[in-house]
């Protein structure tokens, strides 16, 4: 029937798709704990109001909005910060600044399913709230660089921009907030003449127009050359220029403190969530025509859900992009190889001994799975090969007399008898080829 | 704002109880691996129908359904087993069995919210298909066990029972489909009474109803009396008197296995979910007036999404409940101390050096947090002690022109300069006290 099936834009992970995004949480999570973000752990169901409030139009209108059964106008999350930022705006306001979380889970946007793009994916985020400092910023630079680092990607680079750029000009020349966002969202989409029309439609002079136009044409690796050119760009737009300023230091605090990675400097470059405030950034592979992750700095949204004037800066991290990356660039997560055991009982009146020392064997964190089918002992052997079981028990009356089994190693093929008090550290002690 | 609350029946976990839930969730997918259970993950949305077609009346009901941006009917999934058997019976089809497969996540019923039971749970599953032997069904009841040990509890016991006693003989009496359904409901309920009045109203005889009450009564925790005494109360209903023995078997294979757990045969156990076909059970603390999880076989459901006729059995461990029995029985989950580590430059200038070296921790595994916040080495030093830091670095002028460093031992308030090449190793020869 059809409708077994997944509802479109959702996704299975089969046990190596699993293993693969289950790895690279796990990293994203080992890396919280060694920057010390703490983990919570916020609903995916959460107030419509609230997850409208400062997503942007885009991610508005694709939000999964419905009713509950109580009424409410709930969706579920596109996107974890508006979470955080609830938190630390209510339960977590009297803890002492600065505070790092860390938040991993699903999120959902009604996208057009394609390549790396579902209606259900997997974000590790990192807030670190508190600080407005360039440090700060460098930080979530340097957590993001290294969690690639970790998972064994290579070639990455940051693409880095800084709303406070074009939002500054346009300020400067009256455009309204209103105004500032649809040009931001044009930016999103890459769609710099939209972008420029729009500026002219919301009032901004020739001379603006053409400073914008060189602003958005202005990008490059070379990021001291870059931020003199989009500084000599900018003019006299102040708080533009303090902007670029900023972006001077950041990029500089990251550059010499000795991490490897390519910096894209991009002035016209926006992200589709209006709460930014300052430094932008998205990290990519060559081999993927999409971003990985994203982040930046958002030093209004705690305030707007009444909490104290809090500066922040975050980022997503796309573990499925990641997971996926991992996978294209071939690189083989550092999963274990461990040992799997196959109890095989002879005779149906051994099943309850054959339970009783898987019991003993896992006692010692070694993998077993007992023969439930019922099974002769060379059909489950059979089976076992199949299924790359390392070692086979088989559980004989004759052996159990002297309190003994069969241990097989399956890979060479060969088998003795072992005391069964002696199992665990005769397994263990296999070296796994 | 009311608005930017969580929505009524959502919870946020802060650190603390963060930290509780993902140490439940590590211990459930380690056991996985221990018992071979490969990790599986489906989506949160599914089709409503799929969903609906087997989880009962009182569930169905309480869904998160709704329509998404396509006019899909969907809904949150209320459990896992529909999923796991969708993927079963679909792109898992052709995989040899048995197959054990785990899967872990959020679930969403519109329950009445009270203490342990909130709108968003979490749970574990653990589903071992293709096997109909009874060893099947004790190895889901030893996981079970085994879980519970594991997490530290104690004086747990499992409520067992098997829908195909009470089903065998209103099935006998001609009693339908959806009316045994219905009186399914009652018994999860715990409406006895309601349960007989239904029967009658559904025709079964005065002698039969006598029956089905004695049976409703019957209870207790040594297994072999109370199932001779189901045993004789279920005469001759043939396929009952199957029930009562396969129930026999599994629960003997459980004892004799040498597994130490308390086991509540109750006959009138019923479980909401109508996909069940034999043994069911649930897991009780003494502390908690609720089942922690709850499982059983249902041998239908996969050949009801279409898949081959394939025998099954599962768990769906409530991931919450059990850290909150953890919490209740005062259980120190084991998470291991670790080092915590503050960096602190002396002045501005030193920042990027102070970044570099906390790279170099952490490539170490050691855990660091930089200072962001621009504060005196006194004031961040104020803070680490309130933050539980157990290290801090002072990178100062004069010591670094030396390759130095100063490392504090916050608890003892000691303090010395080290080689800043050492500064790993130092650290990390720290005991911990």
């Amino acid at each position: 029937m059809s409708t077994f099936r997944t509802v479109r834009g959702m996704r299975d992970f089969l046990p190596k798709e699993a293993e693969r995004m289950r790895y690279a949480e796990q990293v994203t999570r080992d890396l919280a704990q060694l920057y010390g973000y703490r983990e919570v752990i916020t609903p995916v169901v959460e107030s419509y109001d609230l997850l409208a409030a400062k997503s942007g139009e885009e991610i508005r209108k694709r939000m999964y909005a419905f009713e509950d059964l109580g009424g409410r106008k709930v969706a579920l999350r596109p996107e974890f910060t508006a979470s955080i930022a609830r938190l630390i705006a209510t339960k977590m306001r009297n803890e002492p600044k600065p505070m790092r979380l860390f938040c991993v889970g699903s999120l959902y946007r009604y996208d057009e399913p394609q390549y790396g793009r579902f209606r259900e994916f997997w974000q590790a985020n990192y807030e670190l709230t508190g600080s407005s400092k360039p440090e700060a910023d460098a930080e979530i630079l340097m957590l993001t660089y290294d969690l690639m680092k970790r998972l064994g990607l290579r070639n990455y680079w940051l693409k880095i921009g800084h709303v406070g750029i074009i939002r500054g000009i346009l300020a400067q020349e009256d455009v309204k907030k209103e105004q500032q966002n649809m040009i931001m969202q044009l930016l999103d989409k890459k769609q710099w003449d939209g972008a420029l029309t729009a500026a002219r439609e919301f009032g901004v002079s020739e001379k603006c127009a053409t400073t914008l136009k060189s602003i958005f044409e202005t990008r490059g690796k070379d990021t001291s050359r870059v931020l003199k050119k989009i500084e000599k760009n900018v003019g006299n737009y102040e708080s533009a220029i303090a902007a670029v300023e900023n972006l001077r230091e950041i990029t500089e605090l990251t550059r010499q403190s000795d991490a490897e990675f390519e910096m894209l400097i991009e002035a016209g470059f926006a992200r589709g969530l209006e709460y930014y405030t300052g430094m932008i950034f998205e990290p990519y592979v060559p081999e993927m025509d999409m971003a990985l992750s994203g982040g930046g700095r958002y030093d209004k949204l705690i305030e707007l859900f009444g909490g104290e004037p809090t500066p922040a800066v975050g980022v997503a991290q796309g573990i499925d992009r990641l997971a996926l990356a991992v996978k294209k660039q071939k690189v083989s997560p550092k999963i274990p190889k461990r040992k799997r055991v196959a109890i095989i009982p002879i005779d149906e009146k051994l099943r309850a001994r054959a339970i009783e020392i898987s019991l003993v064997l896992r006692r010692a964190d070694i993998p077993v799975e007992v023969e439930v089918m019922g099974r002769t002992v060379s059909k489950a052997l059979q089976d076992a090969d199949r299924r790359n079981i390392t070692h086979a028990v088989i559980v004989g009356p004759k052996e159990l007399k002297e309190d003994k089994v069969v241990l097989r190693d399956m890979k060479k093929r060969e088998q003795r008898v072992v005391k069964t008090s002696n199992l665990p550290q005769e397994i263990l002690k296999h070296e796994l080829t």
